[in-house]
């Protein structure tokens, strides 16, 4: 019954808004960088796991304002505060990087992954063919792209543990489309985290992650939501409509009293089926231009990850690659 | 504050909702072929014109099942059942069709009117090039895809206006995306229609329609809604949860009567206001595997084109264009 | 049995490889700026129309750098260049320009023409709109992308001539693929002229001419040689050795009159013959990465054009559109 | 200095025109199955695979006719005809089966192992999933696209083997595009063989291998040359004008000595250098219309994996997937 959120920010924002005070086991700091504000959630033990849903751990999120579609200052802000932000999540700066691009190429909103990985620079195979040249400045980075289960017939970690265990590399960087609650995140809010990814319903669930657990590697994770499910969207515009409506509402009478009663679990049930009819497939709420969107986000993720992993590289170079 | 449909189908079904008769000025027949629903709304005068806001005309709608997409039987009945009805309002057969593909190819849901064009076998040039030949089964076809306004600067009906002045069709096609209210709609409906495109808010707005007044010359349109607006999801959604809320409310009780003062052009304007944040463009509603499933819709609606304007060509044929 | 250039600068080198002076009735200028070759051949009269198979006008040609392809200084100053000439080709810069993007999107060494449209900033609808607004240091420019004769069954000619007289610019701009005979010129050299464009085998054939006289506004074309045909190739490598043959050959010997007796018209048919079995199509030579580079040229020509029609445009603001 | 070609069947041409013999080591065997030309190429011994610069195993080669394009009989055909022959290069058909598609998909000649992915059932997951149930005649199918060593980093082989570690597949089916000397064999022509990829130079260079030697299990090939590489065609044009030379010239002339002493492979390499001007990469030779042309042949591949691998398919089935 759980409504779908990838971000530990609107985690917390949900217990918050039931509880009127802050996650036990979590601390929250939030600065401002230009128009972008950074919050970093810290889980910091089991408590803070159970309530936010995501393993011990740091969460970091940028959200980005709307003018990084223009490609001028803000998007090259974006790419800078990223790059910073990844560069504090990487423990040792040296030694190979993976980057491993999750989802479907095939499908606009969970092309992300991909897509970062057709911009990253990768120089693994130039250290090897070359290995007395001098790269300073460059480091060592290969990239994957696994595909996901239901074309490759494969699970993605098997795929990822697999090639790791030959590349052996020092640290794993996965990139993946989220999923938001809110419309005004989609496609402008950056999570990365240090704690891999734990696909499925949350922590416990670590068959199939992709975690220095399962994988032997340290593992950042970058997200970016690009869509809103559909049914989420329609339960919250309509809890939203009920709370103004309780508002307004006389609170010892009856009408308040019935809007407090009503189920806001089988309410939401009910929408689902409303909106996923038979055979329909999963519905999402998307921007219509999400295509060009999702590209401008792709090149700031694979332009703070150049920037971070090579130093020489500079603004001015990420075009050419 | 009219919510969003295309459909004359779904403008009767609100207006009977609300109403509980048949619209004035308005005939509806029904029937069934295999699975798929056919129904026929022809607006018969200014009554059934206001009502539905729509022109005078015939309106055909094919609900198809949803196993078109596993490109079998029904997908050929879908191929047959389309050529059928376009038949039928092709008032002429002989002479020159244009069919004008609608929309922007760049963005998936609105990509319908190109794909369209894409697999259409077009012909004319070979009767300018060769006209003693025998093309005895065959119709001359030409095709354009206009653009849209943002990436011309010039509107769609100019640019028709323009290429029907020279090329003198005897009839126009214009095929296009659409909206629905419904999602179990969105890519398995196809309405036909003899009255042609009048864009935004339907009657009345004629500067840019494509229309058989504007062009001169007969226009059928054949559209399928590809999306949902999210507003308009979010509206209906919330609908059925204060219609439910409504039934079991005591009808004499302060609720009910609160429930019926709720302003719900009032709700839909917030609704609209909590969904699109400034400079967010349109949200959509729509199935996440769109790109496979338009084409899919494309397929049949250029395969039921071919086989009515080139009788000669058979189902096994329209692979091969 | 014309070998395929499109490049007034190169069938003025055929004529002099072949002549040994300067072609009658054209004059031209070189000058270099920075690594860029920039050739002016002005055909005159009758007779250099005649010898260079081009009708009377200007034709200027950079030669670019190969290192446009970084997206740095190079390609910067390509931009740059190309704004430069095309403002000195335009007599009048106030009034609408309509861009035409020529070829076929769907096939890549064909697409520069639509791809250059998609990179445009159209603004003629803002001033329709908005005619009150001040758009100082705009242009109105608006772009269509009339298809090729086998997917519309229309002449390109009667498309664009179609548009031209409902939107009546000022000026249009034509932007075509074209022929090299030299792969060193794929991809980097850039035509432009104030003849437009006359298809087919050159002179005379203005039947389906893009030119001002078919389109009674002028017309400057720009174009970019993607391929060199196949054929082509074949040929001038085999004269080439041919020719190195013959300088080692005793210039009186049996051998050397063997080579200048050999018909090199009956051998081009034969190399043809060989190259295109029955059913194959146009064989091209191509850089085996042309989908990127044919990009880059596109966003060179558009970049080059946005800033000659829109003066307060920068080219900071090219990435954004 | 050895000019470039995958086929087995070209290597034993090559050395019959020279040799005027068939190859040592080496038994042919050639049927026609409609308009299908089937050669099978066995090479028994060493000395075999010396001459032919291939391992010990058996090439099959399917030369379809240009038709298949038409998606029609001729094209089924093909499906049924790989199929037949995929099946008896298979020893045994139970077990896992990993197809892995090799090449970039981004270069429309190097895409047709990821585009035949694309089209392939995938069921190892389902069988994974529900393991009870009953899925006679289908085969538990999974699939991979490796990617190529400049966007990964890493040798595809490396990716490959970690995946195959993981997976423990029975069989791997590799699918890639390969180079021929002859455009009339382009696009329709198939080889598959039981002796897996060795990329470079051939035999002997099984460090990157994707071979049963490096991966531990059966590696069935299946190739299909997209591309004739420029400089082989211009060389092969040549030696045919050449040819023809010194059939019409006298045998105790000048003129004959001259053409014989002429050294072949130092003209070769002239060539290579008149064809590839610093920095412009690999040239190819293509038709215009690869695109289309690459799609058709990656779904008759698919379709015959397809039908091979999961015998309850059927030829209308496979439009569905």
């Amino acid at each position: 019954m759980q409504r779908r959120t990838d971000l530990a920010l609107e985690s917390r924002e949900m217990y918050r808004a039931e509880n009127n005070h802050e996650v036990p086991g979590v601390k929250v700091k939030t600065e401002m960088a230009g128009n972008t504000q950074i919050t970093r959630v810290k889980i910091i033990n089991d408590e803070g796991e159970k309530e936010i849903g995501k393993p011990v751990g740091s969460y970091i999120t940028l959200e980005l304002p709307l003018d990084i579609r223009d490609k001028g200052a803000a998007y090259e802000l974006a790419i800078d505060l990223l790059c910073t932000q990844l560069k504090g999540l990487m423990k040792d700066r040296s030694g190979t990087v993976l980057i491993v691009g999750l989802g479907n190429r095939s499908i606009t909103p969970d092309s992300l992954g991909p897509r970062v990985v057709g911009y990253s620079l990768v120089t693994r195979h130039l250290f090897d063919l070359l290995p007395d040249n001098n790269y300073k400045g460059y480091g060592s980075v290969c990239a994957i792209t696994p595909g996901v289960l239901g074309i490759t017939g494969i699970e993605t970690g098997e795929i990822i543990r697999g090639v790791v265990d030959r590349v052996k590399p020092d640290l794993v960087i996965a990139i993946d489309a989220l999923a938001s609650r809110r419309m005004d995140r989609v496609n402008r809010t950056i999570q990365l985290s240090d704690t891999g990814i734990t696909p499925g319903s949350g922590v416990g669930n670590h068959r199939n992650g992709i975690t220095e657990e399962t994988l032997g590697v340290p593992v950042i994770a970058i997200g970016v939501p690009t869509v809103v499910d559909a049914a989420t969207m329609a339960n919250d515009t309509i809890d939203m409509i009920l709370d103004e409506l309780m508002d307004g509402a006389d609170q010892g009478g009856d009408f308040y009293k019935m809007l407090q009663e009503l189920d806001r679990d089988e309410k939401y049930s009910m929408i689902q089926e409303v909106l996923t009819p038979k055979g329909m497939g999963d519905l999402i709420v998307t921007p219509k231009d999400i295509d060009e969107v999702v590209d401008t986000v792709a090149q700031i993720i694979s332009g703070g990850i150049n920037l971070a992993l090579h130093p020489s590289m500079t603004l001015e170079d990420l075009g050419r690659y």
